[in-house]
């Protein structure tokens, strides 16, 4: 049997446009060869995937059946089964009284034969759908909110398929959870395979992660080397987001034969359409070898960055971004990035000297505008900060009662002038200079993760901006991070675009006399501990909070359990100031930290765990645990 | 037996503090009389509700149980039941891979015996407890996330509770959402009172929201009645958020009798405790008479706005407000909510007037700040804004390249002016005066929930602030409203405290000369009309589009579905006019709302639908449905 995997792009929230996509690629697909009989598509292509609580607009879901209906007419017309995804619904209501709902995939059939039953389920009109039996409901997903779940395992069959030579071909459909089983008891894929199945189909809507591909390879091959049959996966490609997350999906489908082995891999980020005849497995297995992956976690991670910002500019309509360059790092990776994936012209960079920046990073600033070929353009904001010092230190409030009158007087302290220059830049000449430019004009947020973290940054002043798209790298964890993708990028442009001493000046936001990248003063962050200590903060499954961190620190473990590149011992001659340090910045993430992601741009994902949707939070009290109070006890006792 | 009900203020995220407070509140319950045995409290007393992926953290789940044990020696120290909530573990994984948790009742008791079976499971430490059976999932609920519920309804009986006396009484305890049960399979209170349960227990973190409390007394009241024996309902107070919802616990704990009336209310936002002998309503069923409802909704409303303002200061560490004050009446009605929350004091105003504000609205700044006793400034953006003119418009990018020099030019249009000035007062003079005053100074947002929903605002302009504390309200629909909430305010006062003109001028946001309020001219927004079609896009349940909304205009019923207070069909005079506006505004809600929603401050909830992760977004493309474009042509055709 000829089967054309179809890995495309779905746009959410546009049925009609996907429908055409999909009607569009499978007549291609039937142009491989006449006698290919099935296209199979991803999960949820007709509705999308991550498009918040629009599944409760009636009028949407309403839609969604109308390109249904044209796509099932398409496979009559074109004369071949098409396989796809798309929100089904029953006359009942679920737990939330609203229309049962379905996230469902479609065999929209070549036969018009109404006995022909292609599915578990009849929907509201009577046709047949076959339900996604494990809804995730962690990191951005929450499917259970809006959809009902397959419950009774009697329902999971092969479906069979009659081919053009009049064989009858079982094949066990799935959807992208069904296939991640492993905590849940319904095991689908082996129940497909137990019953009959010849070939197992798993359709996903599944985002980029980093290091995701390997553990599905391991998961899915498992699946089909257990069932001794091949397994096909057909993952979307595109960009979608959920408001406070811009998700990338890399595609990377994959067939697995019945060894488990990836035998073809269709790659990320790019459409295609690849016909595979399932018998030629059988016939001849020795003709097809294990594809090996080609890539590493920096390769993927720079497509996916430049992907992510390409589309998400691209369905938002945004033709150019001004980057505010600073002469720093993030600002030059950020900046190089918009380039690669927007071209040089759009993007415009744009340096907003103080007092306090040194002739090193505007040298440094201007040198990068020029080797990435982008306009340029010097802003000083000394006579704005001069008139906002001058006109808000001093000011006075009165209070006019009917007896007395008070007065107050506002003082701007050095710090709150830091937070004053920062605000200047983005909501000032930022903001402005985008409006101003043609076409539809935004600028950029260049935070990464760490200062995303504990909110090292100014709110309304750098945390500004359209998108933060290295606000999921950390500065220097990992194979991937701020600094790998900067020079990641000079690797693949054969020479220093970035300049080099861009990457050897101290960190520093140029805030103050104290932050001096002449005289090597710059954060109060130490990079290689604290990127390590948030993320195991965030990142880890099992979340760590100071508790742990405390423990390990006093078994003398801590270096080795955050994989520390240096020894943090040494970084903190004392107990006190340890916990000092881990204190303080505890506060931070937990509090003004929340504070500003709450109004912060979206964020480019990329890692298990971002922030926004993926990692939701409250803004509390920061609290320490009872075990923690007892540790640090012994701690501070240790150390007199 | 006799029993308190305590209504006490839970602190999300803080297990020993709501520990401790659950002991001294069990302490001062004793003291009501010396045959106390019981004190119950609200949904997970313990960890709070409302703390978003902090379940996911070990040492919190730790530190609740650290916490719980201290209650369980309290009721063996003092000597009652103590029934409160927490997190409970079972040594198992759920869906996530992560440790089994469930939403729980715990009956602490006095009687130290091991064979005492106080609940339906036991947890990994081998103490009883009851889990929840209905997990919400819709709004910002979301505890499937996070909790396993029960699923086996055998579980599911009377717990018998041995009195002083050496009775047995039997209780159904069950969790909040246990009591709405309509729209699930299993009716927890049907179930407890058939197994033979003497009283029903229903221990609630609810949230206030307006009109929550009358449905709630006909769905417990009809518990009751049905069940033929008292239920009462114990609901914590106090402010949790989500990080962009702020939402106010309002207790409004009610004791129903076995006629389903309610007997005892213990009113809202404020701790109390309530000894009820439930043998007495049995005895002396005609001694209690049917309370009944003191408060409209509006009174609510504004307690609700007001708790919440007090609440999230006091939690954040918040001192002083500054609030830009316009002359308009929403920076009106903040400003007074403020003070109501904060004292006057502690409320800053300042007016910052450019060339296009009026003498009639400075006037009336003044005169607001004076009338509520407020500290006053006016900081003029007159030179600012020159500065960024001179600055900006006209500004030039250069591109430096090999062999040729490109540049381009920054124009600043009157469009991208009203901007400036809107960014210039916020992010420039409100961020710094508030740093620069004493105390932990914030200042606010004064957005409604109209120009919420479409944008009508300035991103990192009057966008910004600390809370949108009117970022719930309409304009003008309904009871409950920006205008009326202005005029309760007075009526309160006795005296026109926010001036009589701040009522009577057109709403404008006075940024340029086409928004001249002494020559009527405002905003481009009708806001009968307007606030309503927006609010069918949001708040119905069967959420509207378009598509509804145009059927209703050709059936000429738009104005009773959307209840008008006025003609459309005038406002309107062709339908092209009615569509253009309709898709105007949807564009706006569905693209450049979205993107300034998710950079906007946290909003202070108390529809049944606001902003935030009650009503979750995502930026894509807006989309009209194939019907709508037909409805659309016979719309067009019948006018021309």
């Amino acid at each position: 049997m000829n089967i054309v995997a179809a890995q495309i792009e779905v746009i959410p929230a546009n049925p009609m446009v996907n429908a055409a996509k999909i009607i569009e690629s499978a007549k291609k697909a039937k142009q491989f060869d006449r006698n290919v009989e099935m296209v199979v598509f991803p999960e949820l292509t007709i509705p999308g995937y991550l498009i918040g609580d629009l599944w409760e607009e009636r009028s949407f879901i309403n839609e969604c059946k109308t390109a249904e209906n044209l796509v099932r007419q398409a496979a009559i017309d074109i004369g071949m089964y098409i396989v796809f995804g798309n929100v089904c619904v029953r006359n009942a209501t679920q737990h939330d009284g609203r229309i049962k709902k379905y996230n469902s995939l479609i065999i929209a059939s070549p036969n018009n034969d109404e006995n022909e039953p292609l599915g578990y389920y009849k929907d509201s009109h009577g046709d047949w759908f076959i339900p996604k039996v494990h809804l995730p409901n962690y990191r951005e997903f929450e499917e259970p909110r809006h959809f009902t779940p397959l419950t009774d395992t009697d329902y999971i069959q092969p479906i069979i398929i009659r081919t053009c030579f009049g064989e009858h071909i079982k094949i066990g459909f799935c959807i992208c959870e069904d296939g991640w089983d492993y905590d849940y008891d319904i095991k689908v894929n082996a129940l497909l395979a137990k019953r009959g199945a010849n070939l197992l189909i798993n359709c996903s809507c599944s985002p980029f992660t980093l290091g995701k591909n390997d553990k599905r390879n391991r998961v899915f091959g498992s699946h089909a080397k257990s069932a001794g049959i091949p397994l096909l996966y057909v993952n979307a490609i595109g960009c979608q987001n959920n408001g406070k997350g811009v998700f990338v999906f890399d595609g990377s489908s994959v067939f697995y034969n019945s060894e488990g082995q990836v035998i073809l891999d269709l790659g990320m980020f790019k459409e295609k359409l690849f016909c595979i005849n399932t018998d030629m497995f059988d016939v001849y297995p020795e003709a097809f070898t294990e594809v090996k992956r080609q890539t590493t976690d920096i390769d993927e991670a720079y497509q996916a960055l430049v992907y992510g910002i390409k589309k998400y500019c691209e369905q938002s309509g945004i033709d150019n971004v001004v980057i505010g360059s600073s002469g720093g790092i993030d600002s030059a990776v950020s900046a190089a990035l918009h380039c690669a994936a927007l071209g040089s012209d759009n993007v415009y960079l744009i340096n907003m000297p103080s007092e306090f920046n040194s002739e090193t990073t505007k040298g440094l600033s201007y040198q990068l505008a020029k080797n990435l070929s982008c306009p340029y353009a010097i802003v000083s904001i000394k006579d704005s900060i001069s008139l906002t010092k001058n006109q808000i230190d001093g000011l006075e409030f009165k209070t006019d009662r009917y007896h007395y009158n008070d007065s107050e007087i506002v003082h701007l302290s050095d710090f709150n002038m830091e937070n004053v220059q920062a605000r200047d830049r983005s909501s000032r000449i930022l903001a402005a200079v985008s409006s101003g430019l043609k076409g539809r004009t935004v600028f950029s947020c260049n935070g990464n993760k760490n200062e995303v973290s504990i909110g090292y940054y100014t709110l309304y002043g750098d945390s500004c901006g359209y998108l933060a798209a290295i606000g999921d790298l950390w500065k220097t964890e990992g194979d991937v991070n701020v600094y790998a993708i900067g020079r990641y990028i000079n690797k693949l442009a054969g020479w220093n675009i970035i300049p080099g001493d861009i990457f050897n000046i101290v960190a520093s936001a140029e805030l103050s006399k104290d932050q001096n990248v002449d005289e090597g003063k710059g954060d109060p962050i130490v990079y290689w501990y604290h990127d390590r200590l948030f993320k195991s903060w965030i990142q880890d499954w099992d979340r760590k909070s100071p508790e742990e961190i405390l423990e390990w620190y006093l078994n003398n473990e801590l270096n080795s359990k955050l994989n520390l590149p240096d020894d943090v011992y040494e970084l903190f001659p004392t107990a006190e100031e340890f916990i000092n340090d881990l204190e303080k910045w505890w506060k931070q993430f937990k509090g003004i930290g929340v504070v500003k992601r709450v109004q912060s741009p979206p964020v480019l994902v990329i890692s298990k765990r971002s922030f926004g949707y993926d990692y939701r939070e409250s803004l509390n009290c920061c609290m320490f645990t009872t075990r923690y109070k007892e540790l640090k006890e012994i701690a501070l006792k240790k150390t007199e």
